[in-house]
């Protein structure tokens, strides 16, 4: 955490009319309305819920997500899965290929002290997790998901030629268990129109029964399934083949997944993530912002100038690292700009990346405007790339 | 700083080889000769030079800099010249527009112990610094130059009109010196063609010779004027209007900056700043690193996958936020694929912000294969956004 001023001073209680710019702000009515939206979701669905952690990287927000029904977390790197561990957290499940030996060591090490499942794709990654297991942790065990490709040409088998393989050489490892298959298409969550991605999706689900059967034909039976994200999960859900859910942005929402349209019957999330910013300089046609792509991730798009949930009247621009500018949307030409000194709030293009940038989640009720700061929400793993 | 595990655990002396992944690496020799070869240039120019450490974030480089013959440090943030003030840099220039009060009573308050310096475009700006110094530090003085925009239509003066009254402004308030110009294009440090490059420089200085005219017919001589990056600097050198020189890119070299051409007679830096990765996942026509862009800055392109200088063989395509997907460039199709295990070193499209992801620059000495890691460089400002 930064040795100098930042949004850890923050006295609780505060105004949120005093917090200094840019800030990192969670209105945490939204957020636990999403909770619970979500939360609702998976229990009329009967499914296991493990959001992803890779999105908050905080451990006070995974055992919120715990209280509300979830049954642990996922996270996507080492590092991520110790910071959840060391918050409190004992059901995490680490959705990525880890091959590095040392890091099997502190992976096997993690075992010992929580219910811990991985992903793997290679048997030189199974027989180093055996090794790891068999000389750090004989006596604990870890479950293990086979990632296959289920549309996004990332990681993950690509064909299941190897797929029986890979699951008899896990099975004979003792400390390591089959649980089930890591079927997870990133690619399709922002599909914006929903037909399309329902489309998209229909093609994973082949690829997962194609290798479910697969694996019962060699006595692999009652596997898990585990995907999901913001965007597909209600069709996952609907699938009748995934065991659990793994969506997290849900908690927050992206800018960019309000232009995704919703799957039918799929809860509607709202935007709970956001950047005070306070207009530093003044120009004939715009305004120049304190937020640029230091403050929140552009890689998904630029942030949306917040309304209060009304349609945008600014937009705004990439001004750099540090700036961001600010005009009139199309629709208000005629907006008058705002002054020196106002506040304007973004909604980040993508938040994952964009808590990652941050020490802490300003954690306010009662509104962005009347609120106060209830709650400091330290980013547990922020940089935790090991 | 993370509390877990990352690149702060190293020992001193360990081999590069030994390095886990996603690294953040500086190739201290590399480093060294481009900071050389700019101390060089900002020698024989006859100009001061004030790197810019936005980039760098590192207390221990702005001295490394300061030792080489550079004045001080640039900042855009208060935040980071509180860092650059905690680790021993006396002379910070806060080269951006600061306009909350208590803001600027921090700015007062570093004004004790710095000799400090600060933009401004607003007469409000200049009456609330007056106001927080005469209240927080009133024997105290700070330099404040006017920031005019120059051709890259973000922050600072649009037109001439006011520039007469705001240097009135600065030069009533005592504790306030009005030192001279800001004029800094830095959408032009990316444009590829050299003398394209020039002619949008033209524009520029232009702009600078009106203010500097209009300024000394209202009585104000001797002005300083400050700006330049790492595309433009010799541009700005043989204008003969610059008085210093702000680029702080060329320390590490964006890759990006390798495909912009250089200006005739500027001093030609290598990169320094690399992404140590490690291949995770292996499929037919490509492979997975576990490096995505919470690892590195994709606002100026994507990484470029390091081949000791040479033409590179693989290219990197965006995977997400923690993977990145490596295939052979279309002028090496046939180059075999990486393997499990295997380490590649990326250079990052864009340095700064890339920087900012981390907690820890690793220096290493002795080259990417057979170094060793020589120096732990803490980025003090690391997130210092306030």
């Amino acid at each position: 955490m930064s040795r100098f001023h930042g949004p850890h001073t923050i006295a609780l209680g505060s105004a949120v009319a005093e917090l200094e710019t840019p800030s990192l702000v969670v209105d945490l009515d939204a957020m636990e309305r999403n909770i619970a939206r979500m939360a609702s979701f998976a229990a009329q669905a009967g499914l296991r819920w493990r959001p992803h952690a890779k999105l908050h990287k905080c451990g006070a927000l995974a055992l919120q997500l715990i209280a509300a029904g979830a049954s642990g977390c996922c996270v996507q790197k080492l590092a991520e899965a110790e910071a959840m561990q060391a918050a409190g957290v004992n059901d995490i499940y680490i959705s990525n290929e880890v091959l590095d030996a040392r890091k099997l060591q502190r992976v096997a090490q993690l075992a010992q002290s929580a219910r811990l499942a991985i992903a793997t794709d290679s048997t030189l990654g199974v027989r180093r997790l055996a090794q790891a297991m068999a000389k750090t942790s004989p006596n604990s065990h870890i479950d293990v998901f086979i990632e296959i490709n289920v549309g996004q040409n990332r990681a993950g088998l690509h064909s299941d030629d190897d797929l029986v393989v890979l699951a008899r050489e896990i099975a004979s490892h003792p400390p390591l268990r089959f649980v089930g298959l890591h079927a997870y298409h990133g690619g399709a969550q922002h599909i914006e129109d929903a037909s399309t991605r329902a489309q998209t999706m229909q093609h994973s689900y082949a690829r997962v029964r194609n290798a479910q059967a697969k694996l019962a034909a060699a006595g692999f039976a009652d596997l898990e399934v585990t995907g999901a994200g913001t965007g597909t999960f209600a069709l996952e859900a609907a699938s009748g083949i995934y065991t659990e859910l793994q969506p997290g942005s849900f908690l927050f929402m992206d800018a960019h997944y309000a232009q995704v349209s919703p799957v039918p019957h799929q809860p509607v999330f709202e935007h709970a993530l956001f950047i005070k910013t306070q207009v530093i300089s003044c120009a004939p046609t715009h305004v120049v912002v304190d937020a640029g792509h230091k403050s929140h991730a552009i890689d998904s798009g630029l942030p949306v100038v917040w309304n209060d949930g009304r349609t945008p009247v600014y937009q705004f621009a990439n001004g750099g690292d540090e700036h961001g500018i600010i005009r009139p949307c199309e629709t208000a030409a005629s907006a008058q700009l705002p002054a020196w000194g106002d506040n304007l709030w973004l909604v980040p293009g993508h938040c994952d990346p964009t808590v990652n940038l941050h020490d802490v989640l300003i954690g306010v009720r009662g509104g962005l405007h009347e609120g106060h700061v209830e709650r400091l929400l330290p980013v547990d793993a922020r940089g935790a790339l090991w």
